[in-house]
């Protein structure tokens, strides 16, 4: 349909198929540009995606696989791929499971292999300190909402890239991640890049191209 | 002079004299009500005193004694106090000495026996580590600026009430210590307490209440 | 399971058990955690949980109780504990009364005396100034909303720590509790230590801390 | 000169004159003004002139008066008025005097009987309650800085209009008196109208608009 | 109940008895509390009332009245009371009609007389130009959303005080009615107080303060 | 009814005619002023209509038009008029439609002639560098979210004036379209007229001003 | 020097060159970037010129015009050019001609006819209504600080499009121009553009870009 | 000095050695933990250093280096190292050069090699087609200031990491980098990591760790 120019060279360009941003689109549109990306030979994937509304987009790609934890939505590429090297993805707290589940499976569908390691936040700092064996990685993503402290901790400790994903998870004064991003972006620990609030399938991506480059 | 309604109760009421506030004020002002609070036998103390503000001063009250760092200005109370109890100031970077300072001092002349640890912010989250039985207090004062998260993780490991103070130290998204300041009350770790960005001398007193209930 | 890594040597490192914040969880991952913190001798206290969520925590752990008012949800410690020292909570108005009881009912299931004083705001000043024996305690805690004001006069009249509760009670140029926040920051009476919005809880955990300094 | 268009109706329409906001003019432009309004008979205000300014209006205009406090610089009418009524102008801290006596000297200046009280903040309430007969007035201008709480205090035991002005005195979380803005618009005492940051002139001439209707 | 201290002096300090403001609160709590203030003769008065709320509450107290528009549910005085003076409530456009009838009707209620002028905005200025009568009052009140500019083009035209009153109607860069109350707050015509957005009821009670001062 | 003055003159004052805004109103009340309009012979439209509030306007009055995408509401005016000149509408994302096609029907309903071109972000900037003969109008609006870089680079390359339309299509740190707002006002490329978030209809009533000058 | 790519090709794709913007460059810089766009043909003007800059650039340059109320300099065209149209630029205050001047003057300066009407803020309505014939052009420019109400009142009255600049002239909750900013972003009249605060030259690019349309 | 507690470990740990931050400290302080830090076989650097710091630290310690544009001030690592790899830095304006030099300097010093490419905005979008092969590099930095938005467009264009610097260049609604920062956060090419206002320094001490991954 004319209501979407899909990005089809993307993937030559940037090493990555463009994704479908589910909100705000009808589960049509979405199964539509889907099977484009599809027939093309990319991995079709749609991101905040709720149940229901992959319910409707199974009944017109029925080949489509779904994660309601990560809310992602995707027909996986023909030909796998297996990119080398290692991405490791701590969370805070149980909270933030739906963020660092989308990138940990969006690293994954794009051909990384990754090791996961939830609720480790600040106010337990043995907890990161008995698990430093996952800070042996080519790339760390950090997701933490509240204050957000975990990005500065880790950055300290590692020897890689770290991309930190505040989330939006908190209360008051956490003005919907706000404060999270805040700390994040003024992070005393020198290597951190931030990507939007919520936005682990960026910070998927932004590992991708790091563990390509 | 009427410009000023000097709470003398305040010290029979709450514990604490009335401290003077000197941004704003001239040094004759502030003279005069540092005057009468130490002729009602209080300790006569002002924040916020730059150098020269306190070179005039001394000429109208000889007796004045001067921190540079903590830019405080007082008069000793005639009869030394010396509370029981320990606190412990801790600050993340060199640069929040002035405030860490000020909160050390003000406890110091308000009768309370202080330790000041520096320097030790999460981005080598070991120097903290090493000196953790400096967390082994009443009391605990910590200082930071930039993202803050000093506060978290001293919160997490000790075992009595934490006092966070956010410093304007920073630059860009620090917004002046919004950052710090939104770290800190958003702390995942309970058992914060939050003053306002800067207000060590606020912070002192909230642990001399503490450390005399 | 995996999702959590259930903090069990906070109540000996703080002195307080970690507490399950509701929001974002299934009912069944609250039920598991709670009992894993039962079946460790701690007070297992979940916040924020609404009367259908408790329904269903309820049918997988049937001992839990259940505050409708405070949306709090425990299993008391089989050996209970009384703290000496006295802590009042005082509110300012009838609408801030979940904060207040989520103060009161936290540091009541960990030990602790309250005394509760409700809807005393400073429009009728009176009110507080009748039950000033109120504020005779060894901490006080005093949540408003609106424009949060009583927590400053409340610190002007008293001889120990106070522990600022901002809640998001009040409409338009309130922002959920911004202006009450920020107005408890500025306080011009010292010894005011303050809590994110509507952290009812976090306040009895400091208090909490306070009396056993 | 072209470069202004004076209101020189406004006195006729709305029963005060235009007064001549000082910042971003010359001394010229000021001058010049201020003898158009003094030949049409008005009195000729102008808000916000630093001293060195007014030394360079009265080399033009010596006919001039100054107050270095309000940083008011004015001429008289050649007709004094004197309007019944009574107004109370109430500031909460030393440090709120300019604005406080901008307040009070223009409500002077423009016919009005003032009463004048310093300082008598909410942290030390006593101080209010001991001056009360100060809040027996037709109407009053209650001034304040850093959180603002003066305002719902006094609005809460007076019998007549309050005019609350925050003031830019604090620093960190007071933003410039945004604190003490928004403190002043939840007043949870109703009767309040509030005018902007350090607008004393404003709130003088409200006051007058109320004590003639 | 003790879930509130009603403040039935208020009416012999303030003039004004204390209003019950809905939210936040059962029916049987406004009922309760309306049924007291009505017992002591004052005027029985809820604000922020939705029609299914008064349903339940004219259950139990059947003699209440309703208005949709104004979400106003009273009990009228015994006897009622009728100031003289005359306020003029003005509007810019209709969907800020509840808000503006929240003020008309308060004010009616309280005893005083009103007059009504509607969709009266500066997009097209003759609507207000050919109504200047309206101006004609003792007291004026101005509600506008959107960019909230009626109450400037108001002040400049009356000859009394003028009270603003900012709405949340608008999308986008208003920001639920900051953008309104920034407006109004920066008024270049002096002689305006704001009040909190959307208080209507608030503006009522000041107009009421200053018609009888 | 007098709950609305409509402005009859607009038309002939500005060279449009007030449309109604949805928001607020009860279908009733739209369709009254609807009908008032269509008789004086003006273009009658009502933006922001939802699916369900057209149902129960063309209940009361038939003729109307109705798009579900641009949720626009109208009766054409009796005699079709068709303006010279060129106006295109570029949008960044398909989520931008919505926005994107009130205004350009706005624009067709007032008598302009609209080219649309959809779903040319800058991610893929090729989309808009193949698509450049788009750029060959009389004037541009162009339309997006999230960060709203499109304005800037299609007023880089355009020769004519360029509106710009932010929406609050985005998450996280889009803040509901401020993201978009301020690097719309912010445009390193001169010659960009900016409107309110989501302010389609805005946006074509400024287009016809400018192509009819 | 490699410092500057300068868009030379700008004056051909867009219709106006490139203008070098003043703050953080050297004279030396800046004397090179307009050497270079005179050779060219072109009109060399540099903004935000303070005084003592412009010292410097004429001692390189001595052609250099300066016009110290706009902050402009400039070498003009070799070639004059007479554009047809007219546009008028009004403005508020006396505080705000710096910024309408330089609107006015880049304006002439690219070729066009401009008439000035200042100081008509809407605190004085009848100062505008008076000069009604001011609003008869093609363009409107409108130039206003404080609560920047005057935008909307010119849009409600004119045939032609408007342009609204806010400036940073007030206090307080003006926040720098926000204030402004988000009144004539909310205008509730339509058919107006908003350019930056206090960003008269790029009001007149797009001034120009309208008449040339 | 006790002052500071110098991170010497940090350099084994993550790879680069702990920069001196320079506001905030004495000379003195800054050439003693220089001196450490050389000693210790580390590159000595110190960031936002102004050029008369610059003059005290060298008669301190004689053999520093300083960058007046960069305001990096420091001591090279007696061993040269130097790593693989390709690092293009890309700034859109003149004025964003400092910050875009702090990074490409930093990165230097650090052992990367690094391309320039200054002045390319997206308001002449050609500039940067005609040197895409400046984008043909293993990671790219890019910084803007103003509206932010060369970030989207290069990372849409590019096959590896890209890390965006917003600069506090720019005027009124860039709120002092604010703008740029969010344009970035939300920029809808993926692949993008963001790092503070200005944080020139931290941009390449992440691109440094990205190279050696
Ligand atoms: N301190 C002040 N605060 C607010 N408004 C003021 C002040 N002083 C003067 N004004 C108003 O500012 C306007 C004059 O603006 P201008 O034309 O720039 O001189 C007049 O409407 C005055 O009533
Ligand atoms: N619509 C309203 N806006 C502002 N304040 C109100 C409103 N209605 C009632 N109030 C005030 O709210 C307070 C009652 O708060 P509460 O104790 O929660 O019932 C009293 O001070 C009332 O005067
Ligand atoms: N006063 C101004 N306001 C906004 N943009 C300007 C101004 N003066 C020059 N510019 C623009 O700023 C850009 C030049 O930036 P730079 O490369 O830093 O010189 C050009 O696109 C100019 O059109
Ligand atoms: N320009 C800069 N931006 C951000 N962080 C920096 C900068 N320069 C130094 N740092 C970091 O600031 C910290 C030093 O802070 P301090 O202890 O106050 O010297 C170290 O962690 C440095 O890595
Ligand atoms: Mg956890
Ligand atoms: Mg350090
Ligand atoms: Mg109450
Ligand atoms: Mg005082
Ligand atoms: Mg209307
Ligand atoms: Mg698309
Ligand atoms: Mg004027
Ligand atoms: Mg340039």
């Amino acid at each position: 349909g004319d209501f979407a120019h899909v990005d089809h060279h993307r993937s030559l360009r940037t090493g990555f198929p463009e994704a479908v941003w589910g909100p705000g689109k009808t589960p049509e549109q979405i199964a539509q540009i889907m099977e484009q990306l599809h027939q093309r030979g990319s991995l079709a994937l749609a991101t905040r995606i709720e149940a229901q509304v992959h319910e409707q987009i199974r009944r017109l790609l029925p080949q489509v696989q779904y994660s309601p934890l990560a809310r992602l939505c995707w027909i996986p590429r023909a030909q796998a791929i297996a990119y080398p090297g290692q991405l490791s993805v701590i969370s805070a707290g149980t909270a933030d499971l739906p963020v660092a589940e989308e990138a940990a499976l969006t690293a994954e569908l794009s051909g990384f292999q990754v090791k996961r390691l939830w609720d480790v936040g600040v106010a337990g700092i043995h907890r990161l300190l008995q698990n430093r064996q996952a800070l042996q990685a080519d790339v760390l993503i950090v997701v933490a909402g509240m204050e957000g402290a975990l990005a500065s901790v880790v950055a300290g400790l590692a020897n890689c890239p770290v991309i930190a994903v505040p989330t939006s998870i908190g209360y008051g004064a956490s003005f919907q991640g706000l404060a999270a991003l805040l700390t994040m972006l003024n992070s005393c620990a020198a290597g951190v890049g931030v990507v939007n609030i919520d936005n682990g399938f960026g910070a998927a991506i932004l590992a991708g191209q790091i563990l390509r480059c």
